[in-house]
């Protein structure tokens, strides 16, 4: 995720980084070229009879902008939904700590829960995302734990019995009530909800027709879209051809990026950075001495 | 549903399965056949003074994009909201095992109530699609309960008071305290939400006057579209009303698609996906070795 | 609510039962016979200078449908919160219901408790159509409560009150213990809240000023239509000027039909099948014999 | 708010009452005489070289529609929250009170938590609409009582603590269980959560931008629209002009209308209404048998 | 946040202050001189074969409209829900205090916990504007915990740690029982949901690209069009150049101002004056003498 700092409204228009101009030039180079080539060819295939106009375009741009920002509404929705589950992760695990930490404030297994919670976290970006995790996880899971979560089909999910296993403990040992060990139950079924959420985000894409359909739509227009432009502006062809292809060509490349939040590129979430600061919240809590440092965007303002 | 890996932008304008593209290919032909017929035809009836302009079917097709966009945001809803539903049952199973599994982690007899749970969700999923239910039910449930689910009019519900039973036999000889059977309950309310949620969606159309006036509208749009546009584009009208008539054609066949997510249909919930991600996760979580294998996606990125 | 079996796309365009046709028919035929009287006075009034073109009744007709848009999502939001409220009636009587089996199993008068609940979703109903109560209720109820309920402002809220004095009445005797009467109560407290829902949408009409400004723009917009497309379209205006009034006349009289979705117009809510359905389950659940039949949808599709 | 029986679609376009013509009307007719002003000057002005045509106003006139449709339906999701607020308040009213009444049904001051319950929805609903609460209050509360609550900034809230002292004292004398107490407990909390979003709807208005944006561009653009509209509609400007014109202002006004929904215009929330069933249920399930008649619709359908 | 009252239509057209007006005026100035430019160089320009007309710019036009309204949407419903969290924080704050003044009503040290609980939100505010926050919390907080509050990575979330331990310290005391203490609890994880959702819409903007993508097109559009305009309106041309570029220019930056709600803007928050009314309610619940004064808007009606 880019993370700018304002700027002056005439140098915006001029960024190249972040921007998903990177991936759609080509297809506007294209544009381009087409443009030319029709103004070139006009003389040519208008004796065949063959002529455009722009009240028909102007129907069609108007129903696939319409369209266009029915799609982009659901790809934000998703990117939103996403994000706020990382942030009800946070409020789910301040809270299952804080709790944990004022109703057992002498345990001496408290590091241990951190290390789990911790594991928790990461555990889940690491899925989300595909890497692998037997390298992070080492670090926070003792060896017997570790082996049960990586052979796990839901490492996170693991990872959550392994919590309510802790505190089973503790209440048959008598040091937490029914009360409180149920409380502190509901804080544990939250995280799995945010879990749950985001693997149905992860693996359930926007039905693919939509997709294709406005994918489609979106390209044979722009590619027609010069036949009907040449008869009124001819030598402006390429220029506005290529204005209109830009807004509908970009607009369709940001939704298809956005559709999985949870990716590496430019407009996705930064779990690292997320991950990172609920680490560094959860060990200042238990009082730790060893937090670690804070993660800040690079020099492309990109936090991962 | 479908899950395509990421296309090159061109590969994907030529993709056949998955768009609704084979279901609506018929009536795209007949708009094509009746364009080249409307251009034969022109100098006959237009000597009768009848002439049609593009300029109405401006106002009109803008009006039918909005309303076509809105019936496209209730189905799409519809499948979103359905989507929910199943991600909330995983998180329902995963959270009342974890916590049956930490509060009675010596019961012997744990893998029964692993099966009723995996029973629930897989007679939620045979109501929905409307299959056969006995023979996989017989599997996971003992005879006297198959005998009571399957006679029940919501089948899944009566698994839901089997699993209340189960707790509350438990409650009853005291190995389970009124707190903690509590918190259990609160888990198969969510599971009766679940369920409530999905016989909701799947009887419960839009109302049948959205999509027949949007229906009739787009049809009747789509038929007039060639004898407005013959006039301005001749010889091009049959490419342009096609592509005109596929936006709105297709978007209405999606929609219809969407309104019903737990068909078989393209760009349906794979259902049977989700089932099986849930029995393997719960089994793992019961420490079983006897766990299915994980479902793919077929060789057309089909999954069901 | 008509449930229709899906159809051939061409099929479906000359369905009549179940659209809006009914009802605004004879509007259309007004704006047809007012179209040929354009026709007819165009060469006389055109001489007084009197003179229409499509342009401005571009921006207006874009304006209306964009409101009218806007319009249609605010009804059918009453319509999907209305069905979701049912929903959770139907969630909180078979969760309630489970509970009280499980934790009394041996209560002898359940089926009492089986009665008042059915007798709140009756209630509920008959109140939000304005039906009278008396004849349903007098079978579920006994006398003395029967009294109370009929002579309430809210009879609904009357039976909740004395299904919290049945579960009462158990806490005082010592078999229901005080955190399980919460759980219970909480049920209570779901039910209470779809009844207050659905009294706020039967009693809070959308403004009405939305209402007023959109059907008098939209009917004086048709009706100057006419005069407005007969400069282009001659002798094609009544057909086109009527396909237009449709979209937008039959658009406004859905959105009035959905604003009250209690009522027992076509696109209404089946209230009598949800309180069936309900009722089958509850029995069931208490595994009484004298279980009503399953209603279905009459010969026209129609399920009230 | 205005709760009219349906009616015939040609009467309905003739009512005055309840639209907010009242209001705008003033500057339609401003824009009639203005539109009439421009046709005797066009000769005039056209030979200085001034001209309008449509085609601009089309662009403006869809980006005014779709920006005053945004700003419409934040107003109304206004309107509708505060409706559903108003609602919740009925919900935990009627739970609350039926909780205390079965969990204390001896409480021989049960009349004196009726009294606070009402007290509180009166005070809030006084608090909304800036009215001097004392006269009210004085009947609903004993003296020493309504001094804190007149001297509070949030009457309301303190109403609140008071309930909550009531239940206090009774936990403290051992009738009400910890787990009861926090039960009822949780009700007020609901309470309180009604009374801050209703000041926060109050105080917290839609950014004023937008309102000035929308504003200004409305009526600058119903301002030009007679110039653009002279050349070609000539003698019919003004009707078109007004008709144009009707549906933007009309719009913004409603819009103005419905952003404080508790006020007491024609379109704003009937908060006497509800305040007087609430108080009408709350007495009759305390079985008093002094209970207020309910309040009905003027003749001309309002309700405050 | 301006907080205006009501005014007359026609001098609500001449506001200055609080509209983006003076955020954008230089852009439109530009545009202005810009479409004087383009008059005076028509002719010269044309004789290349240089021309522009209205009809790609209507397509371009209402397709940024579209999207315009999108972006406007999404960030407005940040602008929305930071508000609503807000408001969350005032329900959780005055129910907290509530349930431990009613529990706990002899504890000498009420009004150490009050302090904690304002701490929170000024705490809070001070993280969301950077703010330094020595100087306010000194006064509320004794200097122990005022050291670990200062040096956490999340102040606030370290302010409810203290808080739970304040509860918990009477809960291992005997004063508080289980039950109440997890009820307290609650009201914490309520405030810690309010600072995490807080947090996400600070720290999440919306995807850059979206940003880009409309910013650019809205100044290339606004840029290009005087161009366009010129061959048909002439001496108009900046007028109407302006007024389309001041609807585009100026949402734009609304949405920009919006987007980040936090802000000391025209159109942010008035979080100052929340912290302070939330701090009059405490005080006063606690029966305080020393209330702070209530904030309001200052001469131009604006609230911090």
């Amino acid at each position: 995720m880019i993370i700018r700092p304002q700027q002056h409204w005439l140098a915006l228009i001029f960024v190249w980084h972040g921007s998903v101009l990177s991936k759609v030039i080509s297809r506007l180079l294209l544009n381009f070229l087409l443009s030319i080539a029709v103004i070139l060819m006009l003389p040519w295939y208008s004796t065949l009879g063959i002529k455009l106009t722009v009240a028909p375009f102007s129907i069609l741009g108007v129903a696939i902008a319409i369209f266009l920002g029915f799609r982009n509404n659901a790809c934000y929705s998703r990117f939103v939904e996403a994000r706020q589950l990382w942030g009800q992760l946070m409020i789910a695990a301040r809270s299952l700590f804080r709790e944990v930490k004022n109703t057992l404030p002498d345990d001496p297994r408290l590091g241990e829960f951190v290390c789990l919670q911790i594991a928790f976290a990461h555990s889940l970006r690491m899925t989300l995302r595909r890497l692998p995790q037997e390298k992070k996880l080492s670090v926070l899971l003792p060896a017997e734990h570790l082996q049960q979560v990586l052979s796990a089909h839901s490492p996170a999910n693991r990872i959550l019995l392994l919590m309510g296993e802790w505190l089973a403990t503790r209440r048959r040992s008598g040091t937490l009530s029914d009360i409180l060990f149920h409380s502190l139950n509901n804080r544990l079924n939250d995280m799995s909800a945010v879990q749950a959420g985001c693997e149905r985000i992860a693996n359930t894409p926007i039905p693919f027709a939509y997709t294709l359909i406005l994918h489609r739509t979106v390209y044979i227009f722009c590619i027609l879209l010069p036949f009907a432009l040449v008869v009124d502006l001819h030598y402006m062809t390429p220029f506005i051809s290529v204005l209109i292809s830009y807004t509908f060509i970009s607009l369709d490349a940001l939704a298809e990026e956005l559709e999985d939040p949870f990716g590496l590129e430019n407009n996705d979430l930064p779990l690292d950075a997320i991950c990172n600061a609920m680490e560094i919240d959860l060990r200042q809590m238990n009082d730790e001495t060893d937090v670690p440092e804070k993660r800040l965007p690079d020099k492309n303002y990109q936090l991962t």
